[in-house]
């Protein structure tokens, strides 16, 4: 196990009815900006929870921030953010909103001219603007780690960043929200967590007993609720262990003391800047031939995880960890996910090289657990990916 | 699942060297109070690493504090904070020294005549002297939570406590520590561990898919790792998932949501109070006879365990069950633990009486998970342990 240090104060308020604690977790003499999506938020009843729990407070609105949350909207909210004087951040909404939220909140400090170079400096983000967050679509983990990312329409980009400031005061998750989500979203969300935890797990074995048990236990909860959530979402149990495991995939406990890969999330961030594919649906795309092109270094774990978690116990290692892939791939199927690049797009011929090229210039020469992946690695697995 | 509240903002520093960061962990400013118990860290070379890393701060000490912190020798330490005007207090021990601790914390803000009202009069803490921790014992978790439990010789009581001021500032876990641990200790320390995972986690199946896995897992890694740290505590990665397993198995997470029992803990501390029975073994005493005697509420939890704690696949449901609690008894064996009361004591006959006597007097007349036991009860499943 290698050494590690381990620090996430995000106080988690969950289950029914907790979005009225609002009241309480939100500092009575702030200036806060609500920040929203869509308007999802409007139908399904939770603006209205949201504006009576906070009744006494004094609240500015932000509404209309796209899915993967872009650059160009995000700097007008920083302008209100400046002229009004805002000192709390309220994000409610998925991901992609909170990891907006996020960048907001690092951006009202920044003292440079471009917040852009918060993304591509790589500085830890040591000061930020409190915020709170009340989840609305299960996926991202964002409500209780201290990492973002954000697309730039202009540059078809989408970077990451982070930092201890950057962990959420409190996030409120009531799972009652998941029996309004869209079927495609509710897939995206198993998807998306589901391949967090696999990025911190498959990779190979090193000693993390306790972290490995860890992991198989959040993707086999996953695997349990997927159907029943996908079934009826009104389900409130399941919708609860969903949500929970969405949160447990990416609250940087898993991780602790293990190598981690994340070369199928750099990959993939690339496949919805160029074609706007969903975030988890790009993963899914990409993880299977990940594990089949760096299948020699992870057969070890492969067939760990064949035989955890989806109980396969006859076969060599090889045929353990050949199975594992497919019995991946058959999951997403059931989730209704397709796992080729051309179910999604006809224009793909010139993706592998577009990618390893931005890699390249980026100098993101050392992808995965064992900093071996080169940018030409990248464009094949892509090509297998096709 | 039921709705919780979760939030652990101790930081941890997990591993080889990292008792040198006390240096920055520890505020400059402060006047630290070093606590540590026998004497055990100055044969190890743990107090010299700490001295060496608080060489520029400005530290008192005060050692000599007994396992079962003892509430006389707790009183004479608070006379030294109050007089130094100590501001920061450093634990260097085991769950005890570090429970300890936790009582001078809260009791140096505690403004009524005497301290021992912070244990009788259950209200949660929330003003303490911040406070860090070097763990020398995996055991207890109380390096990672904001719980402790004191003894008074003088009343042979051992009562407990806490609140959200009692969380360590930081704690730091060298693994490099066990191999300096007597086997009965570590033997202790497994044992306690996978009782506080048992006290959280068996009880009924009730939703909680994910906690029951995590909870799983611990028991299984702490199963794993049990016969190599005790055949050799210097297996680095052995005594590493230990130590992780010990605090995971008591940092607030994994009873989020779902039942809790505890009724071992409340029996078992009365062994100790009363025959100085180490804390651990206690548990182990009691630990099969509350299973038994509850079976039919535990039952069905208790063939899940069997299932997927220890691979128990055949058998009714009542079958897989007796067998789980067979196995619980013969892990303790392995660690040269005895599980009866008489094995430790001659002087065992009043035993049940005294403590359902003690427990109505206390008005604990209601618990486990179904708040069904009664005094009455309890002394039964202490005559069924002697």
């Amino acid at each position: 196990m290698n050494n590690f240090e381990f620090q996430n104060p995000t106080k988690i308020l969950f289950g029914k009815g907790q979005i009225e604690k609002l009241s309480k977790e939100v500092p009575k003499e702030s200036n806060v900006l609500l920040l929203y999506g869509g308007g999802s938020i409007k139908k399904n009843g939770i603006y209205d929870q949201v504006m009576s729990a906070l009744s006494e407070h004094k609240v500015m609105e932000f509404g209309g921030i796209p899915p993967n949350p872009e650059y160009s909207v995000l700097m007008e909210a920083l302008q209100v953010i400046k002229k009004e004087n805002i000192d709390f951040l309220l994000a409610v909404g998925g991901g992609s909103l909170i990891d907006g939220t996020k960048f907001l909140s690092a951006a009202a400090y920044f003292e440079g001219k471009d917040p852009w170079d918060l993304l591509t400096k790589g500085r830890a983000v040591t000061k930020g603007i409190p915020f709170g967050t009340v989840l609305t679509l299960p996926a991202t983990g964002s409500e209780m780690n201290s990492g973002l990312v954000i697309t730039r329409e202009e540059t078809k980009e989408k970077l990451s960043t982070g930092g201890p400031a950057l962990f959420p005061q409190f996030s409120i998750l009531d799972p009652e929200v998941v029996k309004s989500i869209p079927q495609r979203q509710l897939a995206n969300g198993v998807a998306d967590a589901y391949m967090h935890v696999m990025e911190q797990y498959m990779t190979y074995p090193m000693g993390g007993l306790l972290q490995d048990r860890l992991a198989e236990s959040i993707l086999q909860t996953l695997i349990e609720v997927a159907p029943a959530i996908m079934k009826d979402p009104a389900d409130y149990n399941a919708a609860a262990n969903f949500m929970w495991s969405c949160t447990m995939a990416l609250n940087g406990l898993i991780n602790k003391g293990v190598p981690e890969d994340w070369a199928v999330h750099m990959m993939g961030h690339e496949l919805t800047a160029l074609y706007g594919i969903d975030h988890a649906r790009t993963l899914a795309i990409l993880a299977p031939s990940h594990y089949r092109f760096n299948f020699e270094t992870k057969k070890a774990k492969l067939a760990q995880y064949a035989e955890r978690v989806w109980n396969v116990t006859k076969g060599t290692e090889e045929e353990k960890a050949t199975t594992a892939i497919v019995k991946t791939e058959e999951f997403f199927h059931t989730l209704d996910i397709k796992t080729k690049l051309s179910e999604y797009t006809d224009d793909y011929a010139a993706t592998a090289g577009t990618v390893s090229q931005r890699f390249t210039k980026r100098r993101w020469t050392k992808l995965g657990e064992n900093q071996s992946l080169k940018p030409d690695d990248v464009a094949k697995i892509i090509e297998m990916s096709y």
